[in-house]
């Protein structure tokens, strides 16, 4: 069972402005660090100057970081998760937005450093995309406990780099178990499908 | 169709002595940069550092790069790839080991970058990995053509960060499919399931 601490839209806010354009200048440095071609001097000189940065930002940090939830929205902030967190350059970042009908879409872009086969996104990359969009689905927005039972992935044709939309909804639910689906499409249809079984613990099965 | 470069194993070991510590000194950054609490003006000096570093890396970038095969295994090197690349710091990276059976396995660290659901793993970065693992073992390590076809994930229970194991084979192959199953463990047994059918594409059939 998880504790969830408050954030006020006024801190999530400024939290935001101030580590948003830390985590695009690493995005950046990820994807220069795939590409260079400088010599053995010049990588010496940049370690230099990432080794400065690391201190700096180490000097105040939060090893113990508490669950959040936006006191506005309710929903829970992911700053470090590997798929939406606005603080983990590992993500895209794939912003997830809600439908009122109760679906989830996201359009985003996948460079270089998503690469699996050359031009094609990784097939474990659509997987963490489409579980995310499933997950948040299946969860209303990860406001209800729910967690993956099973996923499975339909890679109908290759996926291209670039700019991509994925979608997914809530087929059926029957009792613990809710049925989610999706789909990772670029501009000429769907290139994954994905149909994914999420399951609410049995703590959180009085709450429904 | 892929064309390959071949990389002598001298070159590729000075590419990987050259820039191995590169990535690694991002894969902290990313780390930091989720943790850290630092205020407005040290994020900003330390961004100073970071515009610094890319501008040195980008001196010299190599946008084309070849797709790249070890003179002396015959294996593709995949330095940017997001589950194994040496120089991609999204990558944990995971080092794939094959044993003679034709079996492949892989023991890895995978820290809070890497979360999901508080102190677990995200279940799609446990699906990039296995993706990862029955890929490479359904197309004997990287030297035969095969895409994933579908893959289907089974989470038994929740992954915890930290030392896991990963390990797949293949189950049986009926003319261009190739069946692979695989699975993510702790020091306490399974975590995850992972089943794959592996196709192998019509121009590379003749090739068996």
């Amino acid at each position: 069972m998880f504790q969830f601490d408050l954030i006020s839209a006024e801190e999530y806010d400024r939290e935001r402005g101030r580590y948003a354009p830390l985590t695009d200048a690493l995005r950046t440095l990820v994807d220069v660090g795939v590409h260079t071609d400088v010599g053995d001097a010049t990588v010496r000189e940049a370690l230099g100057h990432l080794e400065a940065a690391t201190a700096l930002l180490r000097q105040r940090v939060r090893e113990d970081r508490p669950v959040l939830r936006h006191a506005d929205t309710g929903r829970p902030v992911t700053w470090g998760n590997p798929a939406v967190g606005l603080r983990n350059a590992i993500s895209p970042p794939i912003v997830v937005e809600h439908d009122l009908a109760g679906r989830c879409w996201s359009e985003f872009t996948l460079g270089p450093v998503y690469e699996g086969p050359p031009g094609w996104v990784h097939g474990g990359v659509c997987a963490l995309v489409l579980d995310q969009l499933l997950g948040e689905v299946a969860s209303d927005s990860l406001t209800k406990a729910r967690f993956t039972g099973t996923i499975s992935l339909r890679y109908v044709r290759g996926t291209p780099l670039g700019s991509l939309r994925a979608e997914a909804f809530v087929e059926r639910t029957e009792g613990a178990k809710t049925f989610a689906r999706g789909y990772l499409m670029d501009d000429e249809g769907v290139t994954v499908e994905a149909d994914g079984v999420f399951i609410t613990p049995a703590w959180a099965r009085d709450a429904g």
